[in-house]
């Protein structure tokens, strides 16, 4: 499906969804809203996008979800579902075909604590670029970014398997992503170097159909990062 | 059981958790270890419980759990799992009897969704006997933490029934419930005046045996918190 261009504030509220399909509320360059089209596109779930201004965000998409985030899912049922790893999942449960998540209690819960921690390194990819613009000396942050990776590094190390919930592709894997594929839209590739492992799992990433399928390049990511930086996100960019 | 006294930096480690059992390490009176002990006990898990000195925690303890907090559970096959919803859901799905989960997805969801919401208030729990403490005028914190509350209560009323997932009480309940069991010890009964459903609930939940099986009453909060401000906690207080 061709991505369509971003509803801000004043568009009028989309119509119901269609039975059988599945809705996201997304922004094409949000890494969190990348996480439940990864999902959606892994799985073959029949979905439509619409796309939300963040910057001027309708009045019907605060209704939706009054945090006013992306991603958001709504059902044919007018179900509505937010924060990226609650509608991870959401469809992981509700469309039983290709399970992301395992189904061992203890796996999932390894899962899940993995998440826990990653969730401590993401702001290190704001923080620092925002540092950085303000003429900061990062070198602090980057240290504390790469220790961090390490610790990252050596969950996988210790696993042995090309993927961080085993041989093939599952949950943690699309939820840690979207980060690794803007590495080199904040400059920030020399901070894995010293991860092996983390580079060896990046490499099998980007051999995933549905990483494949849903990636933008780094230079695309500059150009909307760029936009974004400068208090004029371009969210239509490239349509 | 009767609770044994906590283990501080050089006691002996634990020896293996035995079959069939499992462990919690918790500390009496932490609200997020509360979470895990009403799980246990409402779901009828069989279970020990070591008590950890948070202040001066056991090397052992921190190589379970890197992060050094409570609840964190051992299963006899040496498994470790932290973090206080995951503990949770970890033992909603390995011990399947009584589930407190919903197993319709979008119910599920909906949990998880209030638990975010209910994130975003426990700080206040915090933040203003810190800043009451420190001689500061409370009173735009408490109109926040007032503002919160009345989503929460709003939530509540507009499901019309008498807890948080249904007329019987789950998971989201126990999630919520050890914040308001601290509302006398913080001294901000005041801040839920204007909130009928959740008043209504708190009876509710005092009714519930697992609830009245794990409270303790205000002036022993008050007591331990008393000495936990101080800088000297008693988490041996009453044993």
């Amino acid at each position: 499906m061709a991505s369509q261009k971003s509803l801000g504030k004043g568009s009028c509220a989309p119509g119901p969804v269609p039975k059988d399909t599945i809705r996201l509320y997304s922004m094409r360059f949000c890494p969190f809203a990348q996480r439940a089209r990864l999902v959606l596109h892994s799985k073959g779930i029949k979905h439509e996008i619409i796309n939300v201004n963040l910057k001027d965000k309708p009045d019907w998409f605060l209704e939706k979800n009054p945090f006013g985030t992306v991603p958001v899912l709504e059902t044919s049922g007018s179900q509505i579902i937010y924060e990226s790893p609650i509608t991870c999942d959401y469809l992981d449960e509700a469309f039983p075909q290709k399970k992301l998540l395992p189904s061992d209690p203890f796996e999932k819960a390894q899962q899940k604590m993995l998440l826990e921690l990653y969730s401590k390194i993401i702001p290190y990819m704001y923080k620092i670029p925002a540092s950085r613009e303000n003429g900061e000396n990062v070198s602090a942050l980057e240290a504390e970014f790469k220790d961090k990776l390490s610790d990252l590094n050596e969950k996988l190390a210790s696993k042995k398997t090309k993927f961080f919930g085993g041989d093939t592709i599952s949950m943690i894997d699309y939820m840690i992503w979207p980060w690794f594929e803007r590495l080199g839209m904040v400059e920030l590739e020399h901070c894995i170097t010293h991860c092996p492992d983390l580079k060896k799992w990046i490499v099998n990433m980007l051999d995933d159909p549905t990483v494949k399928a849903l990636l933008f390049s780094t230079e695309d990511h500059k150009f909307f990062f760029k936009s974004y930086v400068s208090g004029k996100p371009n969210y239509d960019f490239g349509l």
